[in-house]
């Protein structure tokens, strides 16, 4: 190990904190990793995924990747043991950024997964081009906000910055919902299927996608749902109503409302943003920022709200005080935020890059 | 083209009548293509999937693979035109049976679509390890079954033979109504992403599964929803009520009864059967066969309802009348299948393939 190579630590050694062990080894950093079952550490340093167990109070950034409920606690703890910053990766962010107000925590959420669970299943490219949400408090400092976007952006990620409870909302239609909608459908036909016994064998790759995430394990859920129950539960109740109008529509025989129906699905998956699609112009937006806490997080969460996707940034410091916030963005995207930012009386510009 | 060549006609030239053009040609078979569109005929001829456009009144088999709704008539014009069989390959089975009562008729479902649709998304391997579903009726003729039957199994499909009721139930579950939660979850996504630029670039893996069937064509849905209706409505009661369920266990925290049911859904997916496992060992089972209509179609669902799947059926006749029906069946399954005939008061013999 140089003696110089950025120090990383990991708490909790699964897939997640295995592959980010993995990425930023692969990278140069030095990662340190604990988990609370000691065998789970071991392998994680068996597979290579870290170069040490334990903790170490000189990491610059601490990954918590526990179980959601156990994340403020050892976000707290981390951030008590040493000057580094922390951010975490699990799936709901309102409770846990309201439990750690500290301007060196950023909560956040990678949008990656793998069929293979446990550290077993982690690898070094488990990141690249899948979305990571990061969800910076009203406390985060804005140089902790731009070093962990730095590094999360190296692993190969697109960081997305969102409000907590918008993160919250949206994993609610997205993952959560359909998580649980998945593993009804598998219980409805797995009781169908003790009536007759060929009932499973017309299950076809149509019914295989739709119930492939059922198949996870459960052991992730009961926090996830208690801890974004107001979401779930309102998403929930737009789905179950949506289900009594398709069922209005078939009785009826609605030829008209079932293909209206139909194509406005057809057409919203279709144009389902793909990862990794073809490389767009990309241009380079400069925008001065007041040196007062937030500030970058709130234009990020603006770029997000606009829907444009930020793919590198940085934080050039003028003399004066306060910065400039150099965003890399697509081409075509850049004039929506720096119509937004206008509105703010925020002048930025941009220059196109090769 | 060789002059002993069997005959086969396919009516409707989209992917399904494409595919089965194709995969009989590879295996030596003449093939006759139309469509009510002309250039959907043309255009099967220029791929290869037809050797000639037209009508084969002399064609051993017909294929209807039409639209739903057009499939009986279809089917009685096929009867009419020339001494042959004739199958259909439509979603829904108890409307057409009903219909069409031909000694001749046997009608079908392959469990097999591809993402690219219409003739130009053919494939001649489209049903290699697919379920092939045969719905033969009461005045089903035993000969046009096995014949049927021998066909289909040649493309590579695994052939299970079903009540047409209970087909059309067990695809309401396993087809119909995943269909249209997929296209109910993609709406209720699209309308929440009207609110939020970001909203649909959270959307990973596990939904992009879910809602991968949403993308598909609409226009067969009408026709799908009208025939198998009741069956449709009655698994979504289920459905609707299975998720007020879940609503009230993620509402009361119940973090025990969430487990319960994503435990039983992850074991029911993790043990969905996989095309194509390891093979098995097999034996053949003689059963003597009286020498009445529907006598062969009967064991044949029979075995279907003991999810006894049959890789080969061959029907050998004795000079005194009635024959010897002989089915290739997985070893571990026979036993079952010959105690149920034996309830029957038919004696069947089983020796096992080397």
């Amino acid at each position: 190990v140089p003696v110089l190579a950025r120090r990383a630590a990991i708490v909790g050694c699964g897939l997640i904190g295995g592959s980010v062990g993995l990425a930023l080894r692969e990278r140069g950093w030095h990662v340190t990793g604990a988990d609370a079952a000691p065998d789970r550490a071991a392998r994680a340093l068996e597979l290579g995924a870290i170069d040490a167990v334990g903790s170490d109070p000189g990491a610059e950034i601490t990954f918590i990747a526990t179980p959601v409920r156990q994340v403020a606690e050892a976000a707290h703890a981390a951030l008590a043991a040493g000057p580094g910053l922390v951010t975490d990766v699990g799936s709901v962010k309102a409770a846990v950024v309201t439990e750690v107000h500290d301007p060196r925590f950023v909560g956040g959420h990678p949008m990656a997964g793998s069929e293979q669970e446990g550290v077993d299943g982690s690898r070094g490219d488990l990141f690249e081009g899948a979305v990571w949400v990061l969800t910076p408090g009203p406390t985060t400092d804005d140089e902790a906000y731009a070093t962990v976007h730095a590094v999360v952006s190296s692993l190969g990620a697109d960081v997305v910055s969102l409000d907590p409870e918008q993160h919250d909302r949206t994993v609610a239609v997205v993952s959560h919902v359909p998580h649980l909608t998945a593993a009804t459908l598998m219980r409805l036909a797995d009781e169908r299927a003790e009536e007759h016994g060929t009932f499973l064998r017309l299950a076809a790759g149509g019914f295989r996608d739709m119930t492939r995430i059922a198949g996870g394990s459960p052991a992730i859920w009961p926090d996830i749902c208690g801890d974004n129950r107001d979401a779930i539960l309102d998403v929930l109740d737009v789905l179950i109503a949506d289900l009594r109008q398709m069922r209005t529509v078939v009785e009826a025989d609605d030829r008209d409302g079932l293909l209206d129906r139909l194509h406005q699905a057809q057409k919203a998956r279709v144009s389902l943003p793909v990862r990794g699609g073809p490389a767009q112009p990309m241009v380079e937006v400069r925008i001065p920022v007041p040196d007062r806490p937030g500030a970058i997080a709130g234009i990020m969460t603006l770029a997000a709200e606009l829907g444009v996707n930020v793919s590198d940034l940085e934080v050039a410091h003028s003399s004066e005080g306060g910065g400039v916030l150099i965003l890399v963005v697509e081409a075509e995207a850049a004039p929506a935020l720096r119509d937004a930012l206008a509105e703010d009386e925020i002048r930025s510009s941009s220059t196109p890059l090769p």
